[in-house]
C-alpha cells in the first residue's frame, strides 16, 4: 500500500483530540480536514484508516465526549464534593472554566455542535442526543440520595433537565455578553431554586 | 446619479424586514446581499442609500427587533393576559410558536444572532446587548404587581433575567433534539419555580 497509514496505539485517540478541540474552538463546518491532520500530526491515510469521512469524525468525537462524561467532569467532581445538591454546582463550575479558557468564545461543547449542525447531518443528532441523555441522567443519579429533600413526587429526571437547560441559556447569554454575569446570575437562581425545594420539602 | 435610489416610505422598512427574516432562517454570515436584495425588491443603490454596509444593515435589523419588542411581543400578551405571572408564560407561548413555525429550524433571532456573531462585529454587540437588557426590563415591569405574592426581597430583574435563562437554554435543547420536549420541560419547571416563590411568599 503506497498510502501511509499509522495504526498504533493512540492514533485514533489523537485524531479524536485534535478534531474535538477544534470543532469546539471553531466550529465544525469551520474546520479542515488538513488542519486536524496537522494538529495530531497524523497522515490523512490513517486518518480515513479510521474513520471513512468528516461526518464519521464527528461522531466519533461525540462518542467520545459521552466516553469521558465520567472520567473528565462527573468524577472531579465526586471527588471533592458528596453533597449530591453540591454536585450540580461543582458542574456548573466546570462550566464556567470552559467559558473563562476560551475567553467567552465557546460554552459547552455538546451544545455549540447541536446549534451549528441543526438537521444537517443526521447521524450526528442522535449521539448529540446521547450525549445530553447521559449527562441528565448522571445529574438524576446524584440527586437520587437527596430525593428526601425534595417535596415528595419531585421528578429528579425532569429536575435534572432544568439543570441542563439553566446551564446552557446561562452559557449562552455570557457568550453574548462576554460576560460571567448571565451564567453567575443563572446559577444563583439555580441554587434558588433547590433552596426552595428543599423549603417545600422540609414543611 | 447614476445608482438606482428608492427613498419612497417603506423601503427602508423592507429591506429591514427581508434582512430580518434571512439572517433568522438562514444566520447572517450565509445571507448574502443579493438575496436581500431580491426578497425586498430593492436594488442595490437604495439599500446603500439607507445603510453603508452590511453589519450597518445587521445593527438596523437589530434596533429594528427592539422596536417590534413592545408591539410585536409584548403588547399581544398583555391584551389577552392580565395576570403577571401568566404573561411570562404568554411570552414563552411566541417562543413556541417561533419553534413550529420555523420547523425547529430558528429559535429566538437575537440569541441566534449573539451565537453566531461572538465578537466578529463589535457594533452588534451592543445592540444585541440592548434587546436582552429591555427584554429583561420588560418581563422585570410585568412582574412589578405580583412582587407581594413572591418572598420579600425578590429581585424581579433577576427573576426575569432566569426567565430569559430558560427561555433560551430551552429553545437551545428543542432546536437540537427537533422536539418540543425540552422546551415544554423548560417551561414547565419554570412554572413550579413560579409556584414555589408563591409559596414561600404566602409563607
Amino acid at each position: 500500500m503506497a498510502v501511509k497509514t499509522d495504526t498504533r496505539p493512540g492514533t485514533r485517540e489523537r485524531l479524536l483530540a485534535s478534531a474535538a478541540r477544534l470543532f469546539h474552538a471553531r466550529g465544525y463546518h469551520a474546520t479542515g480536514i488538513a488542519s486536524i491532520l496537522k494538529e495530531a500530526r497524523v497522515h490523512a491515510g490513517s486518518l480515513y484508516h479510521y474513520f471513512s469521512d468528516k461526518e464519521e469524525l464527528l461522531c466519533g468525537v461525540l462518542q467520545h465526549y459521552r466516553q469521558i462524561l465520567r472520567p473528565v467532569l462527573l468524577e472531579p467532581v465526586e471527588a471533592v464534593e458528596a453533597d449530591p445538591v453540591e454536585r450540580v454546582f461543582g458542574l456548573m463550575a466546570f462550566y464556567r472554566r470552559l467559558l473563562a479558557d476560551s475567553d467567552f468564545g465557546s460554552g459547552c461543547p455538546i451544545g455549540n455542535l447541536a446549534l451549528e449542525l441543526g438537521d444537517s447531518v443526521p447521524a450526528a443528532r442522535a449521539e448529540i442526543e446521547a450525549n445530553f441523555g447521559a449527562w441528565a441522567r448522571e445529574v438524576a443519579t446524584w440527586l437520587g440520595p437527596a430525593r428526601e429533600r425534595f417535596p415528595a413526587g419531585t421528578d429528579l429526571e425532569r429536575l435534572a433537565e432544568f439543570v441542563l437547560t439553566t446551564m446552557e441559556g446561562g452559557l449562552m447569554l455570557a457568550r453574548a455578553r462576554r460576560s460571567f454575569e448571565p451564567f453567575d446570575h443563572a446559577v444563583e437562581s439555580l441554587r434558588e431554586h433547590f433552596r426552595l425545594l428543599e423549603r417545600a420539602g422540609g414543611a
